[in-house]
């Protein structure tokens, strides 16, 4: 029990506390191997051991409590370093980095990721998953927007496109799932980001197709 | 009504019927904008119009039924001309002939696969979900195994893994949501595979990793 004192700091920290047990009381429903308890604010109350009044207390909804674990686990999986990739001058390593910090995020994420994810595309016709999504896309759109002068406009659009694909949890987790390492996953997921960055940037047209006899043989970084 | 004749095919064609019906009918719910009803026998019985016993009568269960719909819309979608990619004699060819083949696949899957996977994903804990998955990551295992010349053993579970998470529906859906035609998705996907085999089949060791001194970027699968 947090001790009281005179300003209401004792109740506020008691508030959080709750807020907090609640949350990993969530998590834990979430992470469940085969699924098996519904996630509800019933069910959360009863894993947490309060009254169901009290999640509603802290969480206007089920949306919100979904989102609060989300915005935890965000937090614990160092999204919170994501400027670093923005103050980065050159954009392929400000691209590169802004990679390394979701391959982090989503492995931190990967217990309660799949489960999270249905709930949430399952609340109100996941508004609130699709919002994380485009946050996520508009971050690539404003990196990109720095390799202009490398790209067409339809290109432009090609890299977002294939980058935001390759940094959702569901491009990412096929690499977790297997035995590698952290680190092997991320060093993986830089050399294919940096093949992709190439490829869209310096095609001249949209090329690499039936174009010579051996298409494996041939080096696409060949210039001239 | 089917026409009876002496012989039981009258009968088998109404329950065809009846089973395309019901097959019809999911599909509608799962497709559904909002994902307002819950999918469930009865709902389903309700949608075609028949009682619930005829859905149990059809499909033994929930999950089979949602493994019909989804092989319904796998024929539609052409992975029936799956085979013609492992007969492509080069195997990067091959490889880019599989990917064509589940752009299609997904581009017909699109309005029922992220309700349908949902479903799947929550039924009997993933497991009719999760064999789909690892029948596409054969596939491509199979026609990997032929780059072997080009790849170290570790190199081609690099790209057995970055194909899989490149043919999957999170991935090609992230191209289908904007306005690409069919026929851009399917050429930027191709350009994306082929600059992916490239790299990984260029790379005479894992490069990007230039990094002992991080701890975290430390490589432990490295032998010796």
């Amino acid at each position: 029990m947090a001790k009281r004192i005179y300003d209401n700091s004792g109740r506020k920290a008691e508030a959080e506390n709750t807020r907090s047990q609640l949350i990993a009381a969530a998590r834990k429903i979430l992470s469940e191997r085969g699924h098996r308890t519904p996630f509800s604010m019933d069910a959360v109350a009863k894993k947490a051991g309060v009254a169901r009044a009290t999640v509603y207390l802290q969480f206007e909804s089920r949306g919100s409590l979904l989102e609060a674990v989300f915005d935890t686990i965000a937090n614990e999986g160092g999204l919170g370093v994501l400027p670093e990739a923005f103050t980065e001058p050159d954009p392929v390593e400000a691209l590169k980095k802004f990679t390394s910090v979701f391959v982090r995020f989503w492995i931190a994420q990967r217990e309660v990721w799949p489960r999270l994810s249905r709930e949430l595309a399952d609340d109100e016709a996941g508004a609130r998953l699709t919002a994380r999504s485009e946050r996520r896309r508009r971050g690539i759109t404003v990196i990109v927007g720095r390799l202009a002068q490398k790209l067409t406009l339809d290109r432009a659009d090609d890299l977002i496109d294939a980058l935001h694909g390759m940094t959702s949890y569901e491009f990412i987790g096929q690499l977790i799932a297997t035995e590698r390492s952290e680190a092997e996953v991320e060093a993986l997921m830089l050399e294919l980001v940096e093949a992709v960055i190439r490829s869209l940037c310096f095609a001249k047209s949209k090329p690499l197709r039936n174009d010579e006899d051996s298409p494996v043989l041939a080096n696409p970084r060949r210039k001239k």
